[in-house]
Parts: structure tokens; sequence; C-alpha cells
């Protein structure tokens, strides 16, 4: 049976050793997070994590949902489950004091969501994407809808959806078909079928809040005609109670390869009472607030099923015994050596570590950034956070998923036949983790995104303000006596980062495939980029602990192997991506669709 | 609901045009596989495979195996479908005519073995270990064995199984527990349990024939102590029929993450009735006959799965209409164009082309190798051909299964959210597809046996005769007009391999784990220049054809194409290989194991 423990070491360096989450904390006047208050909202949150939701994972991947008739049941125990996440007060803790929220920051909730959503992916989507419905209902939601809707969602009481994909459209959401028309009284009858629905319907909540995309009759053609819509399972009443059943009803579930726990639903709206929320045909720009959310939680979904499979890899590591170690054996009184003293053992391992750790760090710094933007008196840092978001995330979408597949596949791979055995619980995290890659955007939309709107449509702005951090950096630690060599590369790459940039921009303008072309391979060098960065500041903080004479000393010595190690043997894949980029759109436009 | 069509021009463009399989047949004296009949078979098990297998393949995953008290169930549907494999002959095809086989070349059984295992991989390893059993008695059985038991499995009326893993032993065969007893009569008494073994126990065949790794009582320890034993379900009879019950029976069945309709099983012998195959202690090196051609297979499923995954996303990336291609309106008539406009959509596709045909040439290259270790006249050759299986089998089981993966991967992102749904059939590929870089000894245990076994050990023998015919390919185009500039890309990289080969063997005489540390990233270093030798060969033959005026003009084209973006594109990684591997074992071994 697989466990998880909450990393609190790892995630206590991050946040207190390399960003100082506490400074943060004071600056933006979140004087509500005192240290006392974080330290224990992080031990109780590991406690509910591992004790709570982790031993729902393996029953829910083999019972998964079931439907029957337009009703989703969940598996056993995740309703149980939720009540306490709700009565407990996990749901509100960073929602707005207003609606029922505690108000805590929104990096301590990305911190508490990276333990629920590890110890069980599928059972944390439910909560998961309520956040971003009343995200988006509180950015551009009507005083009344806030307070119809926020009043139940924030405290988790009623569940939120989004409902964008049909079935002839998930990427190219200028095609939908959904209609909303106009009724006499300001709402509107929206029909339609939406697909691939996470949390549609289930039994866990008593009211469901769909956000719908739909087109008024009227509507321009594209995405300029696609307006947002309220429409929930159940209308509200006059005291804002669950009321009257609404026109929308799951039409099925999908089979799907993991998060089984998770019900993925067709949706069928027919002539349901909706509520316009924003303005007409400006919907996909209200549907961006919460998909942006979205974009870093399915980010962390790689780093999640990363952290449970490497948690699971070196327990067996340690535990199997075959074969001695080349060098002699290293536990001379057992019939074979643990596989953890093989050299390739240690290199899956060590990818493992390098990727989740660096991830998390990523993940971590993005979640400050949150915070300065949601918090911030300061107008200049909301605006500078804001940018570096847009700039991030989609690298946290895609390359933290990316990474976080090939660490689940290592994660497998060290189990050797054992992987493959659904009771050893580490092919599910390959199965839930395999479709972090391709919702919310596929990686190839996050690279597209990338460089195409956010790096070339900024005139590379966006890239210039994290290079420079990344400069600053590497300046003031020129000739760094432990670290110089690292230093210099991180230079190099920084330098060649931004001429990557300017080549692809010169070309895109003769031939605008070659942003398309360019686009993942560019992604996922950023992505490499990043995490030398991140390793670095790493490393540095565990160098002078060391220094300081830490009595945490193996702790800090891991950090500096794992940071030599992605330097020397991850980080290499950086210039593969460089080469296959510069080798420009001619080598993938040359073929005809039937030479396929 | 997908499909599976033979590609059979791609395949015969390989076995006629890249390597004339035709004139290795007449040198060998194969006179029986005349064009004609070569050509019948082609058709006729392409048929079979589509026809019969392909359609049984989902619905095998969604039903698996069932265990009911030591009696195992395989899907509805496999029991026919082998009757038909048995009775039209498929199963006989390349065994030896004087048991019931059909004499014909081990080449064309890797062919058709290619199409019944992409069409239904798991159906197909029932048969698939038959022909290992079989060829390992064939080697090592006495005169009475090879009569009583290769006249039923050549032609399939009973199966094969392999016995080599325990609970506690996998890779470490040395640590077996399973005992067999010397009886009064010359048979042996034998008693353990064996796990993970393939066909175990099912309804297909009326009787099934382990082979078993144990120890004699006195048997020295370790490796050195195994013997191998037949041990059949049931014994044969004084007729060579169907006799009496053994002492083996099915315990149970695993649930698995894929290959879900070949039965896992748990196999206990218990005083079970077991006769001596080679000689007693030497059971190690008789069950390697079997294990290089299971190698060889699985290296193939790297192939079929990713064959299939192709097929089915290519389809789909012309059907899935989705935004406008960037260069304007591709098809301007419909609401969107086929994906397949697309730059990253291209650079998946490709990928996934250029992996799966690299490794066809590859597999197809090792078959030719086949015929000429079992049927030349000439012992030069056959020794020269048995050691280049030695070499390339290790290659061939992890590059072809660890591409193969990717391909599945990139197969499934190709068709977005819909590629994680059950009935599209792309997951299912992956699932199918993630066993084979573990099981038959992981991609780990094959790297560290192709650097320290193969290369090493031969003194770079194995590696030099490889390294030479890529050489004399190089030498004999420099400065070939249209592929000058990859001719020195693999002139360069066929030296950068004895360089490579030559640091290894340095360091190592220094620090023994400098090897292990190595060896993965030789082997995958490996393999892109394996594929960039093949690539070129099969560039070369497709300008010749359009030079000469070819009338199949884009299925040439398709070709160039792909050896363009093999060679810029995916080619590049060798070197992250290179960098990564010259790193060496410390950025490894520094690590203790409680910092991980």
């Amino acid at each position: 049976m697989p466990s998880y423990n909450a990393p609190l070491r790892d995630m206590r360096f991050v946040m207190d050793e390399v960003f100082d989450f506490a400074a943060g904390y004071q600056t933006h006047g979140l004087t509500d997070a005192t240290p006392d208050l974080v330290d224990a909202v992080l031990e109780e949150s590991a406690k509910f994590a591992s004790e709570v939701l982790a031993p729902l994972n393996r029953t829910g991947d083999e019972e998964g949902c079931h439907f029957d008739n337009g009703v989703v049941t969940t598996p056993k125990g995740f309703k149980e489950a939720y009540q306490q996440y709700v009565d407990n007060g996990w749901a509100a803790m960073s929602g707005p004091v207003e609606f029922g929220g505690q108000g805590l920051p929104a990096s301590l909730g990305l911190v508490v969501n990276e333990m629920t959503a590890a110890a069980n992916y599928a059972w944390n989507m439910y909560p998961g994407l309520t956040h971003g419905c009343a995200s988006a209902i509180r950015a551009h939601g009507s005083q009344e809808q806030k307070e119809l809707y926020l009043n139940k969602l924030v405290p988790g009481h009623w569940t939120g959806t989004m409902c964008l994909t049909e079935p002839h459209c998930g990427t190219d959401l200028g095609l939908i078909k959904t209609r909303a028309v106009p009724q006499a009284d300001g709402s509107y009858s929206v029909t339609g079928t939406k697909i691939f629905i996470s949390s549609g319907e289930h039994d866990m909540a008593e009211n469901i809040v769909h956000l719908v995309l739909a087109k008024l009759p009227d509507a321009p053609a594209g995405t300029k005609g696609i307006s947002l819509f309220i429409v929930p399972k159940f209308l509200p009443d006059a005291n804002g109670e669950k009321g009257e059943r609404n026109g929308v009803v799951c039409g099925s579930i999908e089979h799907k390869m993991g998060i089984k726990a998770s019900a993925t639903c067709v949706m069928n709206f027919d002539g349901a009472t909706g509520f316009l929320i924003g303005e007409v045909n400006k919907g996909l720009n209200c549907m961006f607030t919460m998909m942006n959310g979205a974009r870093l939680g399915t980010g962390m979904q790689g780093l999640c099923h990363g952290e449970v499979s490497y948690q699971n890899a070196v327990a067996y590591a340690k535990d199997r015994l075959q074969m001695r170690s080349l060098s002699g054996p290293a536990e001379p009184e057992k019939p074979a050596d643990p596989i953890i003293v093989h050299p390739d053992v240690r290199r899956m391992l060590l990818t493992m570590k390098a990727f989740n750790e660096g991830n998390r760090a990523l993940a971590y710094y993005t979640a400050q950034l949150l915070d300065s933007a949601h918090y911030s008196q300061d107008e200049a840092v909301r605006a500078n956070a804001e940018d570096q978001l847009a700039f991030l995330t989609p690298i946290c979408k895609a390359f933290m998923t990316e990474t976080g597949l090939e660490v689940t596949l290592l994660g497998m791979q060290v189990f050797g036949g054992h992987g493959y055995i659904r009771e050893w619980g580490q092919e599910q995290q390959v199965r839930d983790c395999r479709i972090a890659p391709i919702y919310e955007g596929t990686n190839g939309i996050q690279a597209l995104d990338l460089l195409g709107r956010k790096v070339l449509m900024s005139q590379g702005k966006l890239l210039r303000a994290f290079s420079k951090e990344v400069h600053l950096f590497c300046q003031a630690n020129e000739g760094h006596a432990q670290f110089g060599e690292y230093f210099n590369k991180l230079t190099a790459l920084n330098a060649q980062w931004g001429e990557l940039t300017q080549k692809v921009a010169v070309k895109s303008m003769q031939n605008k495939e070659e942003v398309g072309a360019a686009a993942m391979d560019f992604l996922m060098f950023s992505g490499y980029v990043i995490h030398a960065f991140f390793w670095l500041k790493m490393a540095v903080v565990a160098q002078q602990k060391l220094e300081a004479g830490s009595s945490d000393a193996a702790f800090y010595q891991g950090k500096l192997a794992t940071q030599e190690f992605y330097f020397k043997r991850l980080l290499p894949r950086a210039q593969a991506h460089v080469e296959a980029l510069e080798a420009g759109a001619d080598a993938l436009m040359r073929m005809t669709a039937d030479q396929f």
C-alpha cells in the first residue's frame, strides 16, 4: 500500500529559508498569518492529507465514480472526507473574509493544496475547481451574484465547475455551439452540450454552480462572441438557499485512464436558467481569470504525483534487496544489498528528487507572486507580480507536468515488475498524472502562449523582467568560491535565452510557422534554465547553513548533491532543445499531410 | 474505436529495398521462402491481425482475465482466435520442420509477429512465450524431450512459459528458493513459488509447459547453483498426449496497469514432477537462450504500440478541426483546419514516425542476423551474426521500448482530452507499452549488459564490429551531394562512440561504479547513433528511387523529410547523454542513503 507523508521539512526549506514567506506576509499586512498559525496550518493539513485523504486514493481509483440515470456517486469515503474538509475550515482557508473565508494568504493556500492534492488528486479536483469558480465570480460578478454564490462556494457548501469544452471544440473555443437566449426577466435560457466537465455532477455537496461559456443568438462569430453564464444545478431561492432544480443534467461520465474518482461529466443544458456574468461577449476574458489559477493548479499536479512517486520509490529502493554493490557488499549480513546502492537506481531517484524540488521552488516562488498580486498596497509591485505570473503560468503548467510525468514513470521503473502491479500504487501515479500535460490547455498550447503571447507580443518585456532577476543573482555571486562554475553556466544560459528569443522573433517575421515550430522547445529550455536558477538559489542557502554549522547537515548536503546532479546530468538537455529549436520550421512543414 | 492496419508498404520498404531479405534467403538456402510465398504470408497475416486480433484488443483490455480457484479464463474471443492461429499454421510458421513447423525464416517470423503483436499485444503474449520455451528446449533438451514437447509446442497445441522470478528476486536470480529434489526415477520434485508468470495458466490450449529455474538441495550458492526444469501442467502420457495433472497450480493473477488480457500468474509448485533440461547448475545459461529471444520480442513491443498509436494519431490529426493554420486557412470551407497543419502537432507526429521507422529498421536488421545465425552454412558468418546479436539485443530491448513509450505518450497527446478517454484506445497503448521497459530485464539491466558485458568485457570488439559497418557506409558516401552534412554528422558520432567507450573503460579501472553510472546514457547514445545510421540508409534508398523516377514519390519524400527531422530535431539529444555520461559516478554516489 503506497503512502504519502507531507514533506514538511522540504516545504519549510523553500517557504522559510529560500523565499521567506513570513517577510512577505508582513509586507503585505497579512498579519493573521503569524508563524505559529502557519505552523499549525501545515501540521494539521499534513495530518488531514496523510490520514484522511491518502487512504482513499487507491480505493477511489479501484472503485471509480458510478453513474446511474443522471446521478453520480463518488467512491466510498469521499463524501465524508469532503464534509470534514468543509467542517474544519480547509475549504474556506484562503477565501475572502467577507464571504465566509479566513483570508489567509494565497501562498499558504497553495502549500496546503500541495498536500491535499498529493494525497488524493482525484478527490482534490472537487474543491480545486470550486476555488477557480469562486475567483471568477469574485473578479467579474455583480455584488448580488457575489453575495448569492460566494457565501456558499467559499466555505465549500456548494461546489463549482467550468464548462468550456464541447464535443467538437476544446482548444478552439470560437467554435462553441451552446446558445444563451435572453429572457424577459433578464436571465438567459442556456441550451447545449458540454463535455469533460470535472465535478459536473456528484454527491459531495448540496449544489453545483456551473460557469458556462455560451453564445447569444446575435453574437459575433468566433471568440469575440462568447459570453459567460452562471448556471446553478439548483436555483437559489429567496433566502439564497438551494431552491428549484434547473434544466441541467449529467448525461454520462467518462471512462478514463486515471483520476477515476473524479467525475468527468457530459453536461446537457436544456433551456437551463443562466445568469450573465461580466459583459456580453467578454466571456473568454472572464474565463481566463479562472483558467490561470487552474493552470497553476495543474502544474502543481506534476509536483504532487512526482512527490508521492518519489517517496514510495525511495522507500522501496532502501528495502528491496537485489544484487551486490559493485564497490563491495554494502550490507554483507543480508542476502543482497538494497537497490539504492546501484548507480542507475540513484540516477532515477536523483532525477525525481531534482525535478520535484525544482518544481516546488518554482511553484512557491509563483505563490509569492500571487500574494503580491492580491495583497500588495503598491500598484507597481502588483503590476510587476501580474507580469511575472503571466510569464510563469504556462511554464508552471507545462514544465511541471512534463517533468512530473517523467518522475512518475521513473518511480514505476524503480519498482521493477512491482511497479506495474496496481496494489503497489506507483502505476496509479502515472495514470493520474498523465492528464496534466493535456487538460487546462495542452502543453503545446501553453508553449504557444508563452512564446507567442507572453514573450514575443510583449516585445520580450516579460522575459527580460525574469531574466534580469537571474542576472542580478548571478552578478551578486560572480566568482563564488563554491559554485563559480555553476554561476558561469547559469549566466551563459540566461544570455542564450534572450538570444534565442531574438532569433525566433526575426525568423517569425518571414514565416509565421516559426513560432509554433519553436514553442515547445523554447518552453522546455526556459524550464531547464529556471530550474537551474532555483537550484542555485537553494544551493547557496544550503551552503550558508552548513557553513553556519547547522545541526541538520545531512539535509543540506542532500540539497548540494542534488544541485550538482541537476547541473551535470539534467541541464545538458537544455542544449538539445536549443538545437531542435534552431532547426526551424522547415523540417516540420515540408511533409505533406498524405506523407504522414 | 482505434484501428490497426499492418503498414505493409513501410515493412516491405525495409525488407525489400533497404535490406533485401530475399537475397539473404537465397544465400542461406531458405528456398521455400519465395517472393510469392512471402507476399502471401504478409497479406494473410496482415488480414488476420487487423480482422481477427485487433477487434479483440479493446474488449480484452476492458474484460481482462478472470481467476477462479486456480482456473484462468481469458477474455471473450481470445480462445477462438488462438484456435484459428493454430489451425491456419501461424504458430508453426517459423518452427523446425522435424517437429511440425514450416521452417520459414526467423526473419519472416519476426515480421509476422510485428503484426499480430501490434494488433493485440496481450493476446500475442500466449504464443510469444511459447516460441521462447520451444527454442530453449530445442537448444538444450534431450532428443526425447524435444520429441515429447516440441511436437506439441511448435504447432501451438501446447503453450509454454518461463518461470524465473520469485517474490524476493527478479534481477538477482542467485537468490531463488524454489527447490528441486532428485527422485528415484530420474525426475525431480519441484517446490516453490514463482511470480509474474505470463500465460502461467489460461484456457487457450490443452497443456502448458513451464520452464522453471530451481536449485538442487546441494547446489552451490548464487547463480552457479541454478538448474532448469521442464514442469508440464499435465504430464505427457505414454503416447505423448496430455496425461496426469501435475502438482503446479495458479494461486492468483495480478491486477496490472495494462496488458490486462495477458494472465500474469503466481504459480505454486508443490512437489511437482520436473525434468532436468541441460546440465545441473547450468540452468541460467539455458534460460539465456530463451531470454535473448524474449528481449528482442520485448523490443518489438515498443515498435508495435508505437505503430498503432501513430496510425490513430495521424487519422485523428487529419480529422479533428481546431484553429486555423498561422499561414492562412488550409481548408477555408470548413469551420477550422485539421490540426495536422499546426507545427507542434507535426513535431509530435514526426517524432513518432521517426522513432517507429528507425526502430523497424533496427529490428529487421536484427532479424536478418537471426537468419544468418540460424541458417548460414558459413561458420564465420554465423559467429559474426551471434556477436552482432549479442551487441544489439540490449539496445533493441531498451532503446526500442524507451522510444516506443515516448511515442505512445505523444500519440495520446495528439488526441488532447480524448487521448485520456478509454474508448479512443490511445491510453491503452501507453498502459500496455509501459511494461516493456521493465520486464525481461529492466532497461537499466540491459544498459549494464550492453556496456559491461558486451562492450567492455569484449574489449570493445562487439562495438567495433558494428561501428565498422557504420564507418564503411560513411566512407562509401563521403561528400554525398544530397546528404553530405548528415554523413559528416554520423561519422563524428561514430568516432565519439569509440572515444566514450575508452573514457569509461579508463575511469572504471579506478572506480567500479563508473560503468553503472554511465550505462543508461551510453545505451541511449548508442540507440541514437544506430537510428541515425539506419535513417541515412533509408534516405539513400529513397533518394535513389526518386532519382529513378519512382511513381511512389510521396512515400519516398516522406522518408527524406523524416530523416531530416530525425537528424535536426531528435539526434541532438545524443549530446545530452554524452554530457551526462561524462559527468561520471561522483554526482550519483555522493548522496548517502538517508539524504534521499
